[in-house]
């Protein structure tokens, strides 16, 4: 099944304690749909970028099977551009710098062609721009959302508008208690699972993730893993292979939110072994596989012996 | 099969953001005991306390069905005491004060009845004390050790040569990084396998925990929980909870080892509960075998469909 991706392209500059690169292909879209492209051949990216985006950068994604359609380059436009430095533990980052250029007046048209698709992923942007996208939609098998605190914080009207129309909210820990307003991230799932989506998926980082569906909770462990090399656009990579994971099923059902989950953690697991998306580039079928059944036996209880 | 669990038997005064309570029954044997009880009748407590200790709470744990034959009185002395206040999120507290009174002079003797033991559980105590416990013991089929940053940074070598001598050491990721003294938890994990335990267990609190044993990896979920009353003594009610398992089951094995620490993440997710040792005294097994059969359903991940 078809799959749309929402979201930004960008040009970021990486600063870790241990290299750092400028330049380096980024944005939400751009993990989400290299991600996705694991699961379904049909993945439809939707962003802008400025005419200063690389043509090699825009190859890359095309022959990485990525349909480009939706892509609008701006004359005279930059790319937005984030720079960041990650700590020593890579679990909290400075922006260093924010340029949003095209991004500030991006209001996406999505192709005809790209109307149909069945699995739509709201990646991070604006709400009232990620809920006209949804309107321009034609028929959605299931919409995922993500945000920041930024839109928590700055516009939480729209947000809630916008929460009412989707089927699944994926944010970190820190967010999925700022939106709700409570610290126990338990109560705090129950409350945003009033808002509008029914499923809520809380990523934890180095420490997995929290699936809530129906009444029943899924903790998924994060793939354990020597060396860190960039953890820039894990989230939106773990969003990639669990909405590409559901586009290739049948139907969204408690069993293949799960599989989407493990598919989301282990893509996301190889995200973060090089610099920007990389490591999504030069990942194989094959390896991915490999590390999903290694993942099954870290998760895995055996039954209790008599 | 038989336990022992040496360690501290404590008066603890506990602060929260919500409430607080003095003169708590606490101490690592205390906990550790207590959560063994539900998986053995052998449990055989060794530790110190001085005349001031209740007898309300001797009584306590001896109703519980724990061996008290190597609880020691020193007259004149006073219990070790610790006063202690959680922070808001419960993740980080502070200690106020320890007064070690009878701790300070305490020479473990494991009385003649408890010296064949098979499990035994040292508990966090000064390395030393630990290894000259198991050098009393007579026939223990397996050894598990727990420390702490106190004596990873002032004992050492006397804690290199306890490590040589155990079977399993469960710790905290921060300690398994100090231990280590490497960020890496994984690569943490392979050079602490080097120091004499074959299996490592980190515990990562409200992340939940992992075991290292053989050459696989379990990475066990915490149960979510709404409400956290007290997580005093959780540490050790997980090593009880482990080794009590350990010690019902006829061999260690990479299948009970992984069972061994469901159990553990169990009795520890009901310790918290309540205040000090509240919740492990009133809970039935009823209540420990429902939970055990959600924490499957927590972790559970189905296979793929076609």
């Amino acid at each position: 099944m078809s799959l749309l991706a929402v979201g930004t392209v960008a040009l970021d500059h990486i600063e870790t304690p241990f290299a750092s690169q400028r330049n380096v292909l980024g944005g939400s879209a751009t993990f989400l749909a290299l991600a996705a492209r694991f699961f379904t051949d049909d993945v439809r990216l939707v962003a802008a970028v400025g005419d200063d985006f690389p043509d090699a950068y825009t190859a890359m994604l095309r022959d990485a099977g990525v349909r480009l359609n939706g892509l609008e380059v701006q004359p005279g436009g930059k790319t937005f551009s984030w720079t960041g430095r990650y700590h020593y533990d890579f679990n909290s980052r400075d922006t260093l710098d924010t340029q949003l250029n095209v991004l500030e007046t991006f209001q996406p048209v999505v192709p005809e062609a790209f109307r149909d698709a069945r699995i739509v992923c709201l990646g991070n942007l604006e709400p009232s721009i990620q809920a006209d996208v949804l309107g321009q939609m034609s028929a959605p098998a299931y919409t995922i959302l993500d945000t920041m605190n930024f839109w928590i914080e700055q516009t939480p009207d729209a947000l809630a508008q916008t929460l009412r129309l989707v089927d699944c909210l994926i944010v970190n820990d820190a967010e999925a208690r700022q939106l709700a307003d409570d610290p126990s991230l338990i109560r705090a799932a129950s409350k945003i699972r009033t808002m509008g989506p029914k499923t809520l998926i809380i990523k934890k980082g180095e420490h997995g993730a929290l699936l809530f569906s129906d009444d029943t909770v899924f903790a998924a462990p994060a793939f354990p893993l020597e060396d860190l090399h960039d953890p820039t656009g894990a989230g939106d990579a773990f969003m990639g292979g669990f909405a590409g994971y559901l586009a290739r099923c049948r139907a969204v059902t408690p069993h293949t939110l799960r599989r989407a989950v493990v598919c989301g953690s282990v893509v996301a697991s190889f995200s973060v072994e090089a610099f920007g998306p990389a490591r999504l580039l030069s990942l194989t079928q094959a390896e991915l596989n490999a590390r999903t059944r290694a993942y099954e036996q870290l998760a895995f209880i055996p039954a209790e012996e008599d």
